[in-house]
């Protein structure tokens, strides 16, 4: 059983020291609010909230969620948890204050999102669903629909819910065939099925509002003929109020591999009402500012990962003895040394805790980043939406897909760690693995990421955004080359950056040529960008603890995160220069096979 | 649901192609009898088994093993399957004549092995396991158990089991507590616990051979303390025939992640009659005889997860439709293209296919290495059997825990293929990530084995089997450096050859003056030498593959195999190139942080 304890201290280390939440929050309209008191107040609340509560309902609710006649039972307590949750207003943080939210920034919803989510991740899976309706409903909605849903989201009372996949597709979303009819008096009748709903029906609330996918008649073939449209499970009269049940049924729940907390329903519409959500036919596109949150709500879920298997996997290396330190018996008392004297125990440790922090990091980078772009939605600043829109949208792809990758990876090491027990259920690391192996397939697979970087966001983008980025580990390079014990990661840096330039422009430059090579080199691109940016990050947290250290200010904590970044550059870093390598090839060694002939049964 | 299809055509190739078995047999005394004809009927039938009667009860025995009132109920079909499986004489194929085996090579029954274990390895286990206590009981048991135990075991109307993990110790035996008391009759009474005892109790077999590791009073402390002893769960009279049941009962069976089909027992001893089974107090250099096999059954399961998981992948990354090919719309006629014309789908198909037949070779070759083993044996051939310990004894840690890394790896990518259709159980994609994880802990986890590769073979073995590899492969390069289409493979092979030689210098020599790099560079050491090493055999896959090409048979099976050997070449051994910069780093970056600067909460 492992008990989840909030890394206050790393989480600070970022906030204060790494990124200065304080002079971010000052600078922006309309996050004043969130003051140093404030920040900590909050932070130190939802640690409670998580430890005390969701992160000993996390082995309980492996046992999973019951299906019976159209209704679902979440595991015992994860309905007490959230009315706790909600009384305690946490759904509404980053809510908009008009609807009953505490107005304060994204990012402090995203830290919170990251201490629930790591204590209880299928748990967390249901506010999280309802902000992704609620953000949609609050970018896209009319003024009477939002005044008619986002009060009870806010509030928590009711949940949400984001319908896309169908069984004939997940990631091709031009195949939908869920059919919305008009109904002549402004609403429309929905049939179809949508599967794999992640809190498609559950016993939290009231009411659930699911925001769909479909097809209108007439609508063109593909993607755009697709409109998004508010289907509640139960309706809503004028005044609010519940009125009659919707023609919306959850059909069956999934058996999964993990997160058997989260229900992930069969839903059913049988010419259930539905209304209109933001311009006919432009449902994809409005999607897709429900895909960057979501997909960024999902990076989360590989530092929660790498974050819950770290806390899980030290304690055992520090208690369990097995064998003697190679240099030498440590503890000539004892039988045998601890796990963690052995070098090979100590590279899974660290592995863990630097992609931990490392992805904490990033992600905290990221939430900055939203807190700039809701910011300039606010003043509609359309420059500087669409400046925030790029590095977010840069950002988005490698947070999803490598932080999940490395989280999954983490998870693993954290089995590993524990040998024979890892496998056992009892001791929870193997629920970890189970668990996160979801997060690199929902909101688009890690194929999907990488393409979406390299093929979208580097490539048709010009590389705007890449150069954007580019400039920002420009300036910190610049600024650091001085600073004497900066020399190795600098340096690093330094390198990595000019072979990342180089290479992307390479790419750029062969993709004119053929276009298969975006697909064959997505991946190894991806996960070469993505070590290369969390270098980047572990070079600033290695730079923030310097400076600490410089002024003598506890020494210990400083010190081991510049052996942490130490770790990251010699031990993960050049991971990078493998997949560098791969992503510039021709295309030919993975196009040339005839698809016959991949087997010879 | 996934329906197994022996490759007998890939199996073929590596057995007539590839490593010539026919002259490999003629060779070697004992083994004539296995002429191409016997081979081939015995794949065939072996395949037909493990198609038609496991393959269908794979899925189904995930539900698991039940326990009551110290019994264990395997999932349904599993007992009929067991009873088809001994009626054919299966689990003699390579036993000992003299016990009613058919004394066939044990090359062939490790690719009988690895059809089983394909089709259903949890099933596998239970047969697995005896061949484990049979080996042990040959090798080093008298002739009155020999007679008692082996034609039971090898008719498998008895099973088998290795009881070695106790609770607080798994990897390091010296700890063990078991205690066997003289009896003064020459038998022993054993008293204590063991855990984590696959096929420990079950309902196949009317009696259970343990075999168990326990110390005896006043011995001395840690590994020099341990023998071995026979345990028996039915007593058995002097004419063959069952006595009174026997003080070990099972107490438990663990909940797992995967292989549920398979019963992983807690074995209570409770003054279980026992005899010692070999030498007193050399125990462990006893089960070390026993546990190359186990480490080399265990590596099949690399293999057959990659197997599997592509067979599984496969035909689903034909059918299923999505997006659109990157080089233009493929199937105009439908909706859209199916998965297999996108690039990164093609990288994971790849992948899983060159570690399925990439491994499958590296274990037919160590197949053929412990033929000559026991062919020397049976001549008490000293030096014989030195040369080919050693040889296996190299090759075993890199098949253990490379195999099933990268099998554990190709498991995940046929997950990732179905996207979240691979989440769900029904595909049964997730149950073979499930059951796979197991194998990179079992017999010796990854970070054992590459201490025992790096430490013990490698260095405290003066370099002398890597340098016996290192000719094999300086041997092949060498007579095919003038064969034009072999270019590309013998170049890269001679890079990395030289690269190798070097770096396991350095790391000799660094030894020598830091201990902790030994533990530091393992995993590195291992993953770097597993890459080069599944290199050289897609080298000579390619170079058997170019040879028939040349006299023009079946053209597509043998170009197929080149594009493979291809892909691994420019899409996989780069990887080799991360681990070799990362195992010669300083250990310093691993072994600097004090124990308790790794959290600070």
């Amino acid at each position: 059983m492992i008990n989840y304890k909030v890394p206050l201290r790393d989480i600070r280390f970022l906030i204060e020291d790494v990124f200065d939440f304080e002079t971010h929050y000052q600078a922006l309209p309309g996050t004043e609010e969130a003051s140093p008191d404030v920040v900590e107040a909050i932070i130190i609340e939802a640690a409670k909230f998580s430890e005390d509560v969701l992160s000993p309902l996390y082995q309980s609710g492996d046992s999973g969620c019951t299906f019976k006649d159209g209704d679902v039972t979440t595991p015992e307590g994860f309905k007490e948890a959230y009315q706790q949750f909600i009384d305690a207003g946490w759904q509404g943080l980053s809510g908009p204050a008009e609807f009953g939210g505490q107005g304060l920034p994204s990012s402090l919803g995203i830290i919170k999102s990251e201490l629930i989510g790591t204590a209880n991740w299928p748990w967390a899976m249901y506010p999280g669903l309802s902000l992704g309706a609620m953000n949609t409903i609050n970018l896209h909605g009319s003024e009477a629909q939002k005044k008619t849903y986002l009060g009870p989201l806010t509030e928590g009372t009711w949940a949400g819910t984001m319908c896309l996949t169908e069984s004939q597709c997940g990631t091709d979303l031009g195949q939908v065939k869920t059919m919305a009819t008009p109904n002549g008096d402004g609403s429309y009748s929905l049939s179809g099925s949508k599967i794999f709903i992640s809190s498609g029906e559950h016993d939290l609330t009231e009411n659930i509002i699911h925001i769909v996918l479909a097809r209108t008649p007439d609508a063109p073939a593909g993607t755009r003929g697709i409109s998004l449209f508010i289907v509640p499970k139960v309706g809503v009269n004028p005044d609010g109020t519940l009125a009659d049940r919707n023609a919306v049924h959850c059909g069956s729940i999934e058996e999964k591999m993990g997160i058997h907390g989260s229900s992930t329903c069969l839903l059913n519409f049988d010419n259930a009402v539905g209304y209109l959500l933001g311009p006919l036919h432009q449902g994809l596109q409005c999607m897709f500012t429900f895909m960057n949150t979501a997909r960024l709500g999902t990076a989360i879920q590989g530092v929660a990962a790498a974050e819950l298997s770290y806390q899980g996997a030290l304690p055992y290396a520090r208690e369990r003895r097995s064998m003697r330190a190679l240099s030498g018996p440590r503890d000539t008392d004892k039988s045998a040394d601890p796990l963690i004297v052995h070098g090979d125990v100590r590279r899974m440790l660290l592995t863990q805790k630097v992609i931990a922090e490392g992805g904490r990091a990033m992600l905290y980078h990221s939430a900055m980043l939203s807190d700039n772009m809701f910011a300039a939605q606010a003043k509609n600043d359309e420059d500087a939406i669409q400046l925030y829109e790029d590095r977010l949208g840069f950002m988005t792809p490698i947070l999803k897909a490598f932080l999940t990758e490395l989280g999954y990876e983490a998870a693993n090491h954290g089995v590993q760690i524990y040998g024979g027990h890892g496998f056992i259920k009892e001791w929870g690391m193997e629920q970890i693995v189970r668990d996160t192996q979801i997060a690199k397939l929902y909101e688009g697979t890690t194929g999907i990421q990488a393409l979406d970087l390299l093929g979208r966001k580097v490539l048709l983008g010009k590389l705007k955004s890449f150069n954007d980025f580019r400039s920002l580990v420009d300036q910190f390079i610049k600024s650091h080359s001085n600073k004497r014990e900066m020399k190795p990661y600098i340096s690093q840096l330094k390198i990595y950056m000019r072979a990342w330039r180089f290479k992307t422009w390479r790419l750029a430059y062969g993709a004119k040529r053929n276009r298969d090579l975006v697909g064959t080199a997505s991946y190894d691109y991806l996960m070469y960008s993505g070590y290369i940016v969390m270098a980047f990050f572990w070079a600033r947290m290695a730079d923030a603890a310097f400076s600490k250290l410089a002024v003598g200010s506890n020494n210990e904590f400083y010190r081991a995160k510049v052996q942490s970044a130490d770790f990251y550059f010699n031990r993960i870093l050049p991971r990078a220069g493998a997949h560098g390598h791969m992503m510039t090839k021709n295309p030919e060694s993975l196009m040339q096979m005839p698809e016959q002939n991949f087997s010879f049964h």
